[in-house]
């Protein structure tokens, strides 16, 4: 018999290109790598973390257009940024559902890098799987690189998995 | 069914302070890590990959007081350094045998991070996992990090495990 559950926390986002609700090409790259390489046909064997940080400034840009003239619009953006992050985490769910891993998944508001390393501390997983856009060290500089800073400050280990050069956008920034 | 199993690469090498032939410290917890977090009860869905690189100079220095007066005496020389490498490896081909872990094992000559990035590149494995002994910044600066070097480098995904707290000797550079 096995003992405890390998808990394996993915740190998933939206995507910036195929628009609403899609995870991004390099979320869903990390969470099939897990599945593929690691959980394999070990279903029982591990249990998957889905952390969603929602980016509040991002989040706001989109209802520049809107009108607020009572505080219950606030409320209302407010619900509609909520039901975004489900709607993401639901894709995950729900292929987790589909194939029998037991699973969790949590939205939460701010700096993806600083969140994700304060949900490691908390959560405590044996791994963490974050996604990545393989940028050069040129679009580096002027993007800054989650995967990064969860590899250097994140208290468990890490992977990234970095997308195929068939799965780049033309654009590497997009994802 | 599965498909093809999935490779580990688990670069490992010698002690400094436990005596020939022990493995370090951090090459020790990083395949205990493998096989407890990632191959699980799965025995049969991974195979693991044991590159120990040997670093010329720094086994040469031990034959400081030898006296080399033929030929030969050199061919000894590294008859040695090729037998402590055997028995290195023999430890981990061994455990994996006793838990049925399909593996295999070789010796390289070189830089570490040079040659593990190298043969990451020409086996390509699906995981690189390296032991790190989880210096600090200060210490960083005085002992190249293989480690960092194959997060950066190596064309795979890669995990570096950490030594616990209980298990750091207490000169940290020791391993």
């Amino acid at each position: 018999m096995e003992g405890e559950a390998t808990r394996v926390m993915v740190a998933v986002n939206e995507s910036t290109i195929k628009g609403y609700p899609h995870a991004s090409i390099s979320s869903k790259g990390a969470f099939e790598w897990t599945l593929n390489k690691i959980v394999r046909s070990n279903t029982c064997g591990f249990k998957l973390l889905f952390l969603h940080v929602q980016v509040p400034d991002e989040d706001g840009f989109e209802d520049m257009d809107s009108i607020f003239a009572s505080p219950d619009d606030f409320k209302g953006m407010k619900n509609r940024d909520k039901i975004r992050g489900l709607h993401l985490l639901e894709y995950f769910v729900n292929r987790c559902h589909e194939i029998g891993v037991p699973c969790e998944a949590w939205i939460k508001k701010g700096d993806p890098k600083e969140v994700i390393c304060h949900e490691v501390k908390r959560v405590q997983p044996d791994l963490l799987v974050v996604g990545c856009r393989g940028l050069g060290p040129f679009q580096r500089v002027f993007v800054g690189t989650v995967s990064e800073f969860c590899v250097k400050h994140a208290e468990c280990p890490v992977v990234t998995i970095k997308r195929s050069a068939a799965e780049t956008p033309q654009d590497p920034i997009d994802d």
